[in-house]
Formats: structure tokens, sequence, C-alpha cells
């Protein structure tokens, strides 16, 4: 499936478009419609279910998107929040660096100097993309922040959020409070990101907002010791910065206690990437040949990590392997650098322990990307038929249910949906078209579950009486089931996955 | 309770707090901690749950909240989304013209010009809050819009969404596609609004950033009659703009379906109003006396609205009443403005119709106000305990596990915790402190179950094996429970009302 296919494919059915359409469309801006804002929302209470489920001491919060300008100086935001942009002398039209060198360096150009990436311009003679002529200029460096002036003065300057991180950091004197002053701390934030991307593209790849579900774990390194236990045994597919580095590109099966005991990292470090790998696999369902962990070596990574996993995961209508996530060990940089600027000491004294600054171990989550690659991994075409074969738990429209006909049967099967959603099922109703439509309707919206209402359901003195066509997405089988019986029936669509109990803290 | 004191106990809760509090504090912007964060979803849902459950035809969305500048200049945004504003001569200084004549005239400023806002500084001789000086200007218009440059050349302009109501009315030509080609076709969006305010105070009462919820149902006018039926003997609290124009400011309590008789009130605009009615009422609880409907007169009201009642709620912290929502009538404003100006014909023609530019009536709920107003009338103090009767559907934490005993307890209340959780039910943790102390940080946080586990849960010979102590947060009642009985004991806590079983479209 190509980008575009796919991309056509979701507009048409609502599942998202591009923003202020009517006025030619807003670049790197989306809206989602009824279904991709369902799955939108699926996905987040997957993420919170899973990653809040990893410990009771981990807390959800939602803060303000727009920082002053004092928090994103101290972060590093305004001095380096920044992308190489070049600028034809011709035709004055910008792009990002990346872009134009995308045939020259197809890996990109980080850890290039500005002096490098324009002479490998020059070298290659890269033609300006809009104009077609030799004329770009040596990069510059453009923050991609959106700025704001709060208030009437012009002297009060904000910023919409690049990353949810720099909240998380800024809650937690509040949040040590809130969680009773003990350590491991978890906070956990769903919320927009703003780039002010030079060249938005590949939809849900490069948007100019976005939404991320970060939890950063604030810890105690003398003391955080989750126990990987059966983890242990799993095999995580890492390529690991050292291999790449010595020219080998092929993703190795290892142990996760293996990673610990010979491969270098913190067993905490390991138990979260085995945690978010069986996220990956087991809960989004994605196939684990098409999941690897890329480390990034340390002129790659950014630098405050200390290390850095990039969760990545092939998919066809992207051409190859992209970013869904990370796992980021950021050390004590952040806490640091605001207790510097803001003049706050952030310390903090666990009962009986010395007091500590706290590390961050930050675990991030693609919301939008996350939810291409459901649609990218998980279409599929069944001859005729095009299904999407999402998990029960993460289906937009879980239940959806048709009156066989109109006159007769509606007034049952709007009974049926509000049951149904009484019980917590966003059940839907669709009256529209032969039930073959209907079911193919659904299919490709990837609902598990369609009842049909028709006679039987409805004459007392037969023995369908009471009693709804189930027909299940992916084996097409019917199934006559009583609707007393359909909660219970019903509930996979309901129980999102859980990592298991949590360990006594 | 007083204003302060409230936001003094939010605050300590973890409920709220000022953004960015380490570096001061940003003026009107406020960050959810856990509790805050999870009640404001509680109450998202119970909008959602209410005001979605009126139709199978309305649907929610998740639109951009960047706007481009052809949108707000359509919408008049750009031209009128002002506030006038009065500097000060001596000190330089910015205020919003209302709150310096807060005491001449504390119903506000409305519909004044900027001239006779001025004439009333100079005659009450108004002095610069700041220095104390007369030397206040004459107002001038301030935009409250958030501008931001998109992309790299300067001349892309893009803004804040002021209101989520444009990124619905965009969204409407897709949408008729979703909801094939019917109407009334209703359009929901819970996202963020910002307003570049002057003056931000009273805490979540003017914000720069805020969440709204919004209903915008798109209807043909001379079909749209969705019936009063039993709803029509309902007495609803209002306040008629002519009334208040005769110098009468009672509030009357006329049955429904007198409004539409004798009140000159379309019956689909009176209906609106009763289902809203219901859901502050019955829903959030609010006391009947304290909720009324302000009717805004011609010059008061929006200029797109042809009938606009404000939802208003009297609020011990505030002092009065104050505008938790509204009900408008906007007619085919909307659309015709963006049909004129994108050069886009929106009229449509529904199967068997003749082709209409729909009309819209739109409902406003402000999500933040609400969690104010829930705080303002539901704390309460029963001697010396201070408890929040939220209705269990509402309560950010539904039920909260004790371990008696931490080290012999606190593994079975953790297994009890994670089933609650598997079962949809938010359950925290909490092993610090006393049992005692833990009810009174729970009767705090409007938590209505809690249970604890003790020797007696874990003894096989004992009559109490497999219970646990089930404590009342408003009785204060305790009894032993079985742990396989509580997700259907505490189902209260996951069922949002709703409005009743959808008419059949």
């Amino acid at each position: 499936v190509k980008l575009d296919e796919l991309y056509a494919l979701l507009k048409r059915r609502g599942v998202l478009w591009p923003s202020a359409e009517l006025y030619g469309g807003s670049q790197g801006l989306y809206d989602y419609g009824p279904l991709g804002h369902a799955l939108k929302r699926r996905i987040e209470s997957a993420w919170e279910s899973w990653f809040l489920g990893l410990s009771p001491r981990y807390h959800r919060i939602e803060p303000a998107e727009i920082l002053p300008e004092a928090v994103v100086r101290a972060s590093g935001h305004l001095e380096n929040f920044t992308d190489p942009e070049v600028t034809c002398g011709n035709c004055g039209a910008a792009f990002r660096a990346d872009t134009v060198l995308e045939k020259v360096r197809p890996d990109g150009v980080d850890g290039l100097s500005p002096a490098q990436i324009g002479e490998l311009v020059q070298s290659h003679r890269v033609k300006c993309p809009s104009c077609g002529k030799e004329a770009l200029s040596v990069p510059r460096p453009f923050n991609m922040m959106f700025g704001l002036d709060l208030g009437v003065t012009g002297k009060e300057k904000g910023y919409l959020e690049p990353e949810t991180a720099q909240a998380s950091f800024l809650s937690f004197p509040r949040m040590w409070d809130v969680g009773r002053r003990a350590l491991p701390l978890g906070i956990a934030v769903v919320g927009h990101a703003y780039r002010n991307e030079i060249a938005p593209r590949q939809v849900l790849f490069r948007m100019r907002a976005f939404t991320q579900a970060e939890l950063q774990i604030f810890f105690d390194p003398a003391e955080f010791a989750p126990e990987l236990g059966p983890l242990g045994s799993l095999a995580l597919p890492v390529l690991r910065a050292e291999d790449r580095l010595a020219g080998n590109e092929t993703v190795r099966e290892v142990a996760a206690e293996e990673l610990v005991r010979s491969g270098g990292l913190p067993e905490f470090y390991v138990y979260h990437l085995a945690q978010s790998y069986r996220f990956y696999r087991d809960v989004l369902g994605y196939r684990p040949a098409s999941i690897r962990f890329y480390e990034k070596s340390k002129e790659e990574r950014a630098f405050y990590n200390r290390i850095q996993f990039d969760i990545e995961v092939e998919l066809e209508s992207l051409g190859g392997f992209r970013e869904l996530g990370a796992v980021h060990y950021r050390g004590d940089y952040d806490l640091g650098r605001h207790a510097q600027a803001s003049g706050q000491d952030l310390h903090v004294t666990p009962t009986n322990h010395p007091p500590v600054l706290p590390h961050v171990l930050e675990l991030t989550f693609g919301v939008d990307r996350n939810l291409w690659a459901l649609a990218d991994q998980h279409l599929a075409q069944d001859g005729e038929r095009r299904l999407w074969r999402l998990p029960a738990y993460l289906a937009p429209v879980p239940v959806a249910v048709f009156p066989l006909l109109w006159k007769e049967h509606s007034a049952e099967a709007l009974r049926i949906v509000e049951r149904l959603r009484e019980a917590g099922l966003p059940a839907a109703f669709d009256d529209t078209g032969t039930i073959g439509k209907r079911y193919a309707r659904a299919d490709e919206a990837g609902t598990p579950y369609c009842l049909t209402v028709d006679h039987e359901t409805l004459d007392p003195a037969g023995a369908g009486f009471g009693t709804v066509t189930l027909r299940d997405r992916d084996t097409k089988a019917q199934e006559r089931v009583t609707i007393d019986a359909l909660a219970v029936r019903l509930a996979p669509a309901q129980r999102f996955p859980r990592p298991g109990p949590a360990a006594a803290a």
C-alpha cells in the first residue's frame, strides 16, 4: 500500500483530512474525523492503561501547552531547537536542508555542521526544487518553535511547547508533594507538541501540531531497579550503535537479561525497553519482524540523553522503518537546568534517604504516527473485501447495530445502541444501504462486531425472539446472540491489555 | 467559601496550579494535576455521553487548533474579536476597559462604544490601578487572538483558534459525506480555545488557554423539530431579556412547552434548553435554585446569534452568577460566511429534499469553569471533615484501596487495584499514614468508595476471607464486601447518566 492510496482511503472514510480544507488546507495540520478521533483516543487509552499500569506511583497530568520564554531558554530550545534551512537566491523558496539533500544523503543531516551541509549542496550541485536553479544558500539555523506575544505589551514572549516533557519537569515540585514524597515518581502527559516545520510532509509523520504521549519517570539512580524477572528471557530486536558504526546493519534478537549482562545497559533501562516491546507487539499488534530498537550513537542522540533507543516500525506506505517512539535516559540534565535557571533547589529527600537530584527516564510515543502505522499494518485485503484488522479494544467503533428494515427494526436497533452505550460501549447505528454494504463499511472501519436486528428479534412466537445476528469481522461467521448476553460477549472491546500486577512500591 | 481559599485547597490537593510556577507562573495559564486531569476528563465524558446521546447522528471530531488567516477573516474574528484596552499615560500599564470600570459598571461594558467607555473613565475620574494617576487613555480595540508565523517566509499567518466552533464549520463538507448526507448532523469538538486576555483573573474564569466542549447541530430549519414530549412540563428557570429591560431581574420558572406556546421560542431551541437544564441539574448536580437561563438581548448577544441564553450558575466563590455555558441559535451565518469567503457552495441536498444552507444550533460548555463550579458547589464541611460530594461518575478517583498494614496487606491491595483497573475502574492505591488520614484524604478528593484490605481479607479460616471493608464517603458507613462482588457494587462510578433513548432519526 502506497502513502497516497492509504491517505486517500483514510480521507474518504473520514478518519482524517487536511485542516481548513475549504480554504485549500493548512500545511502540516490535519483534522481527525469521527473514526480518527475515536481511534486516537483508544490508542491514548491503551498507552495509558499499559504504561501507567507499570506502577501505582505514576500519574497523568494535563499542563498548559504554552511555555514562557524562561522555560525554553533553560531547556535549551531557544538556542538549539533549530533545523538547517536553505533558501533559493533565485526564487526565494525555503527548504529544510535534509529535504534538498535527500538523494545525496538519504539518512538525513543529523550531526553535520551548517558548513558541511553547505559543502554537500555545492559539491553535488543540488538544484532548487522549486525553480530548478543552482542557487541554494548556505544553511542557516531556523528555530522551529512557534512564538507568541502574551498580553498587550509585546514584551512578554511565550512559545507553543515543542515537546510535552518540559511541562513534566516544571510540575515536578508540585508532584513531589502530590506523590507523597517518594521515588520513583512517574508523570505522564498526553498533549500537543508544536513545531514550525519548514517542510511538513508524509501526512502524520512531519506535522506542525501533533500529539505526544510521554511518561517521565523521576528516580534515584542509586535505588531504581525494577527487576526483569520473567522478562529476562524476552528477545528484543536491537540494532546497536556500535554494530552500525562497524558497518553491520543487521537487527539482532538479544535476550533482555543479556543486554544487561553483557550489553552494557542498566537493568532499569532494559526493563522499560522490554515493556515497550510488549506494548508495540502485543497491544498495538505490529508484526514482530517489523519492530526494531535503533540505538542512537553519542553523536546522533540528543545531547541531554545518556542512552537513546528509538522504537522503529517498518511501514510499507513509507518505504521503510520509521520512528514511532523512543526510550530516553536523560540523566539529571533537565532538573539540573531548571534548578539553575529558576534558582530553586530541586533536590528531594525521600524518607530515610539522602537528598538526590532525580534522574529521568523518558518513554515517548507519537500518537499520530502510531495511528498511521495501525492503518499501514492492519488494513488488509481479503479478496474483494477490505478490512481493518484492528484489535477489538482499538476499534474506533467496536460495535455497529443495523436494523434489517428501516421502518420495522430501527426502534429496537436504537434501543440496543442505547443499552450498549449505557454499558460503556460506543455503539454506532447504521441504517443506510443493504446489509452487505453496511458490513463492507464496518469492515473498512475496523468494527469487529456487527449486530443485525430483524423480524426474528421481534417475533415473540419465534425461537429467535430477543436475539440478534452477531457477525465477526475477521471470520465473517454469523451467530444468533441474545441481547441480554451482548455486554459480556463484546467485553473484549472494552478491555485494554495491561502489563500485569505492579510490584509493591 | 472564598475564591482564594478554594484555590488554595485545589492547589494543595494537586487539582491545579499556576503553569510554569517554578518561574513565577504564567498569567492565565494553569496546569491540571492528577485529580484535576481525571476530573476534567470525567466532566468531558459526562458531557459527551449526554449531548452525543441526543442523536446517533451526532459525532465527535478532533480538529487542529491553529487556523489560517483566511478562516478568521471570514468568521469575523480578525475584525471583531477585540476587547477595549486602556493604557496609562503615566506608567504604561495596560488594562481591559471593563476591569478599570468594575466599580462604575459592575455588569461590564458590552455594547458600549470606545467613546462611551472613554467618557465613563473621564467622568468618574478613574485612576490607573497600577500607579494611581488619572492618566488612562481612550480605549482602543485589542485583538485577543494569538497570531503565529507559519513556515519560514513570515508571510503566512495563523492563529490559535479563539473558539472551537470554526473547526466544526470548516469540517461540515467532509462530515456531510461521513454522516451519509442527512440532517440534522451534529459535530462535537472538545478542544482548546485561546484568548490573549489583557487581564486574566479569577483562576479558571478568565484564562488564556481553556477547554471548550461544543456541539454544533446543522439542520434544515423547515424540518428540525425534536419533540418536547414529557420535557414539556419541565419548569425552566429563565430570565428573559424583555423582563430585564423592563427592570425585572426575577428568575421565573416557566414550563418548557409554555416557552414555545407563548414565549416566542422555537420548539427545537426549547428542547435543547431543557436537555441542558437536565444536564446541569441531574448530571453535574448543581443546586436547582442556583441555575438560571439568562437571555441576552439583541444588543447584548453576539451579532451572529438569533437567540442566545447563557447558562449561569451561582457560585459562592465568585460572588454571584457566572456563565458556564450557552445555547446559541446562529442561523445560517457561519456556513454563509465561509461559502462566500471560500467561494464554495455549502448548500446540501438531503434525499427527497430541496437544497438548503443548514442553520446551526450551538451548545457550548466551558469545561474549566464547570470544574471550578463543581468544587464550589460540592466541596462541603461536615464537622471537622471536609468532603467533596461529587457524583460517583464524576469522581476523579472513584475508588481507593488501602492496605491496613503496609507489609502484610500491600500485595493483596495492589492485586485488587489491578483487578479494578482491568474492569475499567481507575482505582488508586494509598499506603501512607493511618487509615483515618487516608479516609480524610479520599474524602477531600471526592472518592466515593474506599476499600481496606486487612488480616480478615487474607485469613482463610475466618468469615471475612476474600472480603474487604467498603466505606462510603457520604455516610461513613462501612460494610464487608467480597472482592468478587466489587465490580458490580462500584458500577455507579462507571455509568454516566444519559438523556434517554434517542428518537429514530
